[in-house]
């Protein structure tokens, strides 16, 4: 047996309770929210097929995923076949045998495999179809910071609706999310089609993916760098200069919809995202929101799937990229053969999110999973009566615990206070005798003697 | 692109949304009473280094393993060494490529990675460490009825700890996560020392796995069939006639405690095996529970890694084997080079579990996460309307939900009724105009009209 020290894989985590706890807090904020709006859980196979992975995620995706060997003999008679139709080098033949040495991967993310799990059950699903997922995914990325080969995606999508009280509901779930988690941010909001409008505007309507790859990095660039971009992808300078005012607007949504009411006066496609937006305001009149809502003509996200709404959410509190980000889409499932399956869907980044909330010092120092109490075990008459009111204590929804074992004083409160439980109880011969407890407040260092009333009173109030 | 129909790997699931919601709901039962004895979680990575999972589960073991290719050029140059170091046959060329090409795999189930964290965090964890994990595993089993290829595990484990308090705590969780889920079972206890003693007391100390292994069957074979196998496994006919009497014990702890001490009473190991059974009882006499507990000395379980306690819960409802199991053992780490890591643990057989409720009808029809009403929609103005009155509901923790486009009102109907959403409510321009809701209840057919208030009074009623 191997004596080195254990270690794993590269980009890959284990999760401490002090992390869990934190963790779970965000994914439970998460999936209640979910709940809340009727978003139905489900959950996917961690392998797919190759042939359900394949092909999805460009060709850099695909050298990302995870094969899992097959199992046993492997190789087979084919296998020994194309390592033996000829003397290659080492990474050709790992090509040609790799697809047939590994049949399924992990999923690489959470997209693929619903679009899978719909045209699979499409007779069976009940559309308007909301669901959410929360799953690992896996990427075979190379390790660096904040960025892992194992982490969770948390999405929601709404499938089989063109309604955009659709919209509306998901802008309500991460307003609400993020609040929960006493984060302040900014819900940014566009429309593709409006996108659309600009390209024909500026007579680029072939540019169109230039276009918004461009403008997706202004934030990060500013106006100049983008100008320059769309110059070097072969758009004209007249163009450019159309774009430029564009590029300016501020997020004063009234100014924003009279200046793009006028530039897209020719383009249905412009007309119909403008129509979309001030729709969307319709419904949203009536919500109200614990965040800033903006709608941004400049948000462009980067993945061409995406063909009416936009969202994307930022923090206002740390630089970082976007902690939430979603949109519409007219096509989930043509890849697998099913066409006009349209929805619309967010996805929350929860790694990041878990950052944000680590540096900003937003969890809470007393978290809900870790216990209240601890009581001294003095031996095993003093055991079985502490443990009566422990018991007690649990089903008033206390989180209480008696140590194991009765060693020394000073190892139970070392203990008590590493696993950081505010309180103490200490229960001997007199204790037992006048029917009291001895609370002591770890942090305070205050003690005192009560009963078993005045304890669940003391320890529920705070 | 594929027109084919796409399907997922044998051996593994989807869950939709009806499925989710029921495991959901077992899966949170098991959690939350963890939480409430403050077990805290853990969660370690779906891929382990190989040399973590290899040669811990046996031979078998190692042939089950899913085990993930390396990226790019797996192969390399030694790769091709290995290729070129002889023709041979594709199945052991499988064999020697196969840990070149593969150093990850994943994980077998959650005790294996459990003890490597314990390892390799051994200095920043506080001792005695009670976690709980539910996670998936994965094992490349044959595909049958009832076996897959990807499976959840539920563990709880109190290590660093001799205490047989510790056991009590594992009694009460088992007892309460059973009879939450309205699941009649039997929970059975022993202590493997016990068993140590019956082998000291037939003179066959150096048989013990032989007799384990042996009386491990006596559930399913009766006695004959075990003293049967007993010979088979060189045990003497005298010592057989011994073991008779034993195997026919009843499951009266009293008779069978009075029993053994007489035969155990040379034995150092036996003896101790029943002062731990009655300091249990002497804690669990405090201890309500719900279902029945019983002390059997026959209770052998096949792992040979428990050494004292045992576990076993049994449905008295339906045939089927264990639905939770688990006992004390003296060395999770030792493969680990850590020596001394000594603890108690269950597992629940959560797919089982969830068959068993299934067969039973245990599962309520109304699950928690399925909408209670939904809003006809009659178009943008009755649709704002509504909306605000969905609102009103959510917020009351009522889950409600406006149907999203003003399609036919038969198409409406029949999504809630596929839904099985209770209610539906109809507000259109008399409705507004009067401010009441019209409210249709789906099993009994009756209307009737009613403001907001009286509505979420009725919906929060049932």
């Amino acid at each position: 047996m191997a004596k080195v020290k254990p270690s794993i894989p590269k980009g890959t985590r284990d999760f401490p309770p002090d992390i869990m706890i934190r963790r779970n807090f965000i994914f439970n904020i998460i999936q209640r929210t979910f709940q809340k709006y009727t978003f139905l859980p489900l959950e996917t196979p961690s392998m797919e097929n190759l042939s359900t992975l394949t092909g999805k995620y460009g060709e850099e995706g695909d050298q990302l995923l995870f094969r899992i060997l097959e199992s046993g003999d492997f190789l087979g008679e084919d296998g020994k076949k194309i390592i033996e139709s000829g003397a290659r080098d080492s990474e050709s033949l790992s090509a040609s045998l790799r697809n047939h040495i590994a049949r399924k991967g992990l999923r690489y993310d959470l997209t693929v495999p619903f679009a899978r799990f719909v045209v699979q059950h499409r007779n069976e699903i009940t559309f308007p179809f909301k669901r959410y997922q929360i799953q690992p995914v896996w990427r075979a990325d190379k390790p660096q910071k904040g960025r892992y080969r194992e982490f969770y995606q948390c999405d929601g999508d709404v499938i089989g609706s063109k309604s955009l009280l659709n919209e509306v509901e998901l802008i309500q779930i991460m307003d609400e999310v993020f609040s929960k988690l006493n984060l302040d941010v900014t819900i940014k909001i566009n429309n593709r089609k409006i996108l659309k409008g600009l390209a024909e505007y500026i007579g680029q309507e072939d540019k169109f993916t230039d276009l918004t790859v461009a403008i997706d990095k202004l934030d990060k660039t500013g106006t100049e760098k983008v100008l320059e971009e769309l110059k070097k992808r072969g758009i004209s300078k007249d163009s450019c200069e159309k774009v430029k005012p564009f590029l300016e607007l501020s997020t004063n949504k009234d100014d924003n919809l009279s200046y793009l009411d006028q530039i897209m006066n020719d383009s249905e496609e412009g007309l119909k995202g403008l129509e979309e937006i001030r729709e969307m305001f319709y419904y949203l009149d009536i919500v109200s929101l614990n965040n800033k809502l903006e709608f941004d003509p400049k948000l462009a996200r980067g993945l061409d799937y995406y063909t009416g709404t936009i969202f994307e959410v930022k923090s206002n509190e740390m630089k970082i990229g976007s902690i939430c980000g979603g949109g519409r889409y007219d096509d989930l499932t043509g890849v697998f053969g099913l066409n006009d399956v349209s929805g619309v869907g967010i996805s929350f980044g929860a790694e990041r999110i878990y950052d944000v909330m680590n540096k900003m010092d937003k969890f809470s120092t007393q978290m809900e999973e870790n216990a209240r109490i601890l009581f001294v075990n003095f031996g095993k008459e003093e055991a079985k009566y502490s443990y009566q009111i422990v018991q007690r204590l649990r089903n008033q929804g206390i989180l209480a615990e008696l140590f194991p074992d009765s060693v020394k004083m000073k190892k139970q409160f070392a203990y008590a206070d590493q696993r950081k439980i505010p309180y103490v109880a200490i229960i001997g011969e007199n204790e037992m005798k006048n029917s009291t407890i001895t609370l002591k407040n770890m942090s305070s260092g205050e003690q005192k003697e009560l009963n078993t009333e005045d304890l669940i009173k003391e320890l529920s109030s705070f």
